[in-house]
């Protein structure tokens, strides 16, 4: 059977916050209910500045432009401040979503070169960043890394590397699609997190669990520039309102819990690792999400899966792939599900999953 | 008192469907209810792959690509066809939205040069074409051509263009964002209609009255290059669902209404051509939208507007705006608002605000 399928067919599911259904839509028109009649018009009115206006004094930062994604926002704020600095050039981890998952738009849309720093499997460091010898406009700072497990450099490190872009006149910009995600680990508010970086992208649909959409967190100079870029884009959709109010519902309600999904991923990751077929990344993770790596073949883990599915009612393994340098890796994120699972059947799921991997 | 205000102000409206209200996602809510419940995922799923059937069958072409918005699906469009034959140069009409609503998304995104046919205050004809000095990809036709009254080119003119360019392997587009509203004129399906042209683009929030929405026809191979390039744009979004099925139940609702609001369109142009202070463009309105264009000032209008809606609660002038040719211009747009009004009443508006402009 199908990891996915058996995944998805199970009664609990020990990541998300629960399929992403089409009457999630109904939370938007009763958010809008009593508070906004009038639907958002080419990025104006009421209800997209509104949003705007409470992200971006959450965040700290002067100005914001809701995106349909964070596709869109990161690829126009790397635009601007390269035309800003007069290089097309940025610098990001070898792993970034614009690499990797954006059938190279930044290079085929707005011709930008890109320098990948240090090594796919880790973060890169200060010593990264002094290697470079080609001039650039602006580093790309994800954080968590997602595509290793989620990692988070330590406070220091990170400041350090923003101190020395700075004094280079170096543009800093955030990719903080897990912004929300990230603050509990560094014990800090998103206000704090985000005066280390010039522009800030924030995303709605991961650990907020919306239906879509992004915002750029900015200067009020570098929205209207910004605003210019999303209609060039196609971006400047009529009305956004579907995925703003759905955005701001589900913010509402889970911008307070980052903390528990995190004390929940540590819980799972340390269960799990008591297996010796697999180690989690990192080890104890740093917030909501996490790699499992496994040392078995994937049809192991496969049958694994999905007897434990079969047994428990229980979905583990949501998705299985193996990596470029041969890892067979699963991606867990904790949100709102796993607090639907009895807490001692899900202990023991993963005993017997444990177990499985032996066989 | 602003017009547009005071004709929002008003009881009744002439143009439209209605104000765009938030609660029109209950129509996407119950349009789903018992038919899908998963939301799409990145341009997959049932809903998504269900619509855009429906619609490229219609059409009588292939496949089909839902978009978030026209402006990304038609410089997607340009963009495959100019990388397909090798030239980086497009032809059209000098007021294509692209050419003035874009800001200029198409050069700056995609390095594409414009050859503007004719001149701005009419269509452009197959001499226009036979003129063009230079090599070019693609030839643009907007049915009807919006910026000019929605001025449609006869049967026979628009046939002997396409064959103009199909003999010269030069591909034909159509921006369609009104081809609903141009079927009837022609009194010929979308589907004789589009087989003109090699790829085409509807829209589904200005007649159809969707929330947001646009789907590019074409080949299969077309499709696959074409949901490349969307990601590339930042427009493969993780869920379209509300957009989708918003469109959808309203394109049941309104597709068959085209030939009404004509008829409305040339009732209310008719009565107005009565004044000898405006005339329409075109006299008799060739799909559902005309433009009034004023022979008195700015100022008059404004009054007769207002005291029209003072007087019978009928909102007639919706916008005023000085074209660059110095005309005093108003676009209306005929939906389904009109038959909410008592004809009686909107007869003796029209001759009060006709009257009201020779003082």
């Amino acid at each position: 059977m199908d990891i996915t399928k058996a995944y998805r067919s199970a009664k609990y599911q020990v990541t998300g916050h629960g399929p992403r259904e089409i009457n999630a839509l109904h939370d938007a028109v009763e958010f809008a209910e009593g508070r906004y009649k009038v639907a958002d018009i080419y990025g104006s009115g009421p209800v997209i500045a509104d949003f705007e206006h409470k992200i971006s004094n959450l965040c700290g930062k002067e100005a914001a432009v809701f995106f349909p994604s964070g596709t869109m926002a990161q690829q126009i704020a790397l635009r601007i401040w390269c035309d800003r600095k007069g290089v097309k050039r940025v610098a990001y981890h070898p792993l970034c979503h614009l690499e990797i998952h954006e059938e190279d738009g930044l290079k085929k849309l707005h011709g930008i070169e890109t320098i990948l720093l240090g090594e796919a499997g880790r973060l890169f460091t200060l010593e990264d960043l002094k290697a470079i010898q080609v001039p650039y406009s602006a580093l790309l700072i994800e954080l968590p890394q997602r595509e290793i497990g989620g990692l988070l450099p330590e406070w220091k490190k990170l400041v350090a590397i923003t101190e020395y872009c700075r004094e280079r006149g170096i543009a800093i910009h955030l990719d903080g699609a897990r912004l929300w995600e990230a603050a509990p680990y560094y014990g800090k508010t998103e206000k704090e997190i985000c005066a280390l970086f010039d522009t800030v992208y924030v995303s709605f649909y991961k650990g907020i669990g919306g239906i879509a959409g992004a915002m750029l967190l900015c200067s009020e100079s570098f929205r209207s520039q910004a605003k210019v870029w999303k209609r060039r884009h196609g971006g400047d959709i009529i009305s956004l309102h579907p995925y703003i109010l759905n955005a701001w519902s589900n913010f509402d309600r889970r911008h307070g819990k980052m903390e528990r999904y995190w004390e929940s991923a540590k819980e799972v990751a340390a269960l799990l690792n008591e297996s010796e077929q697999l180690f989690t990344k990192p080890e104890i993770p740093q917030t909501n999400m996490f790699h499992l790596v496994f040392r078995v073949e994937r049809g192991i883990v496969e049958e694994a899966a999905v007897k434990t599915v079969e047994k428990f009612g229980i979905g583990l393994i949501p998705n299985l792939r193996m990596r470029d340098n041969g890892e067979l890796v699963c991606e867990l994120t904790l949100g709102d599900s796993i607090a639907r699972i009895p807490k001692e059947d899900l202990t023991k799921a993963i005993v017997y999953f444990n177990q499985a991997l032996d066989n």
